[in-house]
């Protein structure tokens, strides 16, 4: 399993800092201000060098909601039931959920995989990939074994893999498991040596009173499995979950087949955290979405060094932020193809 | 002049609070966290006050360009020179600009108004509005007479009117005016009496030197004009431009009609400040769309309490932060049309 990781890891190459140059200089010929697109432009250039193409085009997008859920609900940290991930589910399947509703107007598919949760579910578009039913509750010891996080990883790297060769060229991440904010927050601390109360936020909307419960449950994690910060698989293992790793294998997986990956809010960027942990080179094929409302989404995209596009004070999760910067990226590519130059406009350029 | 403007003002009405209020609550039938998408929400609940729909559908979008030229360009405010304004305008009716770009992604019609460029322009799509030919030098003056700075008002407000009468549910403000960041920084100075220093930036990318020299041609406009700030006619007037007041009457003359309007970055702000300042009603009918790398925009936005979504880091004007913003409106609508509810997906709601 060890083996197949490395695999993977090793196909992830730097960008091509040739075309990157050659699309900056680009940019700068047309009719506009040097830079005055801001993150569309960093957005052209970065893709230009995941691509290794000037003037890409990524028509077939694809949101991956992996699903999961969490034995640490039993310590009452989620303002919604368990049994809500498995219905939830069955609502991506059937198109009724905000993504699919978004993923529909941004012309992207929505994919969902079950990869770790506790019922057993059966629909022909479900991607059943299920590698346990529930994580343990971290709180009485690890999350999950070390194969079974190294299984996740592999497991969403598989998808990203299976995906790509049906057409995929851009993907976003999304969940969905009640109670992941919860193990995303002790990933996020134990990654970065933030203290649990710093990054620990409201999730879907707990009270003041549990959200002090939420940081002790967090701390006590920590203590109780004593997780290497140097050693991501063991952090992802004790402190994290299924669909956590499944997306960090995504990631990895979308990085070593050459696709950029937009990253959603608070539980896929620890994910991008712990793929980032894993290999660091990972982190040019990722494109932060949005800032969440979570308190300390804000702190993980730094941790990350990202820079979010869209701050709408959502705190949803499934992909939702993600797919909502689809066009963004679209309208980066748009900018390289279709805007006039200085020259072919007839415009003075210069600065006086 | 003055009773056409009272005739529009007095035709901007409150929203439809019950309609608004019916919205919410539906909302919170979604599958979703009550309030989880965040200013998706509290844009669905504005959309449906302006429209008195639930589920509006706001098809035909346009984007209103309105260009025009500044005296105060002789000071050396701006990196470009004054010709690349009428340069771009034929590059707008061209299709060759960033705004046609991000229209064309959007499905939305981009009209470019002539209200005060210096040079005289031909073109079979130009809406030739032109009240001046370029503002006077408002460090020796008045930018514009009061009559000029009327008619500006009230020309938007036709050309809203006209746009409307054609189909268009839903406005973007965009501008083009070599030098108008400095015109917009006095406005903004004087009707919310924060120090130029505060609120004069960089523009389309001015020097150190040039900064602190804007920061002086503000001061003296406004010390040469004394404009009074509680006559914002007076303020557009003495330190304005044409497209400035264009674009204010267009947002006046959208919201008489009924029609949300998604404003741009610092100029259309500085219009938007001016609207609202003549006519506070005309506020509820603004969506922001990004905030711009304008030093001063996050502040302007403050003043006017509107909260952007988008945060690009760019500073192009045009419009083109206003358009990016238009799938965003699109979203709103169709999270409203088309996400299952808790009911029909059979869904646990209630918080545990």
């Amino acid at each position: 399993m060890m083996d197949t990781l490395h695999r993977i890891t090793s196909d992830i190459k730097p960008l091509n800092t040739k075309v990157q140059a050659e699309t900056a200089a680009y940019l700068d010929t047309l009719t506009k201000p040097p830079g005055s697109l801001g993150k569309l432009e960093s957005l052209a250039i970065q893709l230009a060098g995941i691509t290794g193409q000037m003037k890409p085009t990524l028509a077939k997008k694809s949101v991956v909601v992996m699903a999961g859920d969490h034995g640490v609900c039993e310590e009452g940290i989620s303002a919604f039931p368990a049994e809500v991930t498995p219905q939830m589910v069955i609502n991506f399947l059937n198109g009724g959920a905000a993504v699919n509703v978004l993923a529909r107007q941004a012309g992207a598919d929505v994919h969902c995989v079950d990869i770790g949760v506790a019922t057993e579910l059966n629909h022909e578009k479900l991607l059943s990939r299920n590698i346990g039913r529930g994580t343990a509750n971290m709180v009485k010891g690890p999350a999950m074994t070390r194969e079974e996080a190294l299984q996740s990883l592999v497991t969403g790297a598989e998808v990203a893999a299976e995906l790509v060769s049906q057409g995929t060229q851009l993907f976003v991440t999304g969940e969905m498991g009640i109670g992941n904010t919860t193990p995303s927050a002790a990933i996020f601390s134990v990654l970065s040596g933030r203290q649990p109360s710093e990054v620990v936020g409201r999730g879907t909307g707990v009270t003041d009173e549990r959200l002090s419960h939420k940081i002790q449950v967090v701390e006590q994690a920590i203590q109780v499995n004593a997780p290497q910060a140097e050693d991501p698989i063991d952090v992802l293992a004790k402190v994290g979950g299924y669909e956590i790793g499944g997306l960090a294998g995504l990631i990895l997986g979308a990085a070593a087949h050459g696709c950029p990956v937009l990253i959603d809010g608070f539980i896929s960027s620890a994910a991008a955290l712990v793929a980032k942990s894993i290999c660091p080179e990972a982190l040019s094929y990722m494109i932060a979405s949005h800032v969440s409302h979570e308190q300390a989404h804000v702190l993980l995209l730094e941790e990350l060094g990202l820079h979010p596009m869209l701050q709408m004070d959502m705190r949803l999760g499934e992909g939702t932020g993600g797919v909502l910067c689809l066009h963004l990226v679209e309208a980066a590519c748009r900018i390289m193809s279709e805007m006039a130059t200085f020259e072919s406009a007839g415009i003075s350029g210069g600065a006086v």
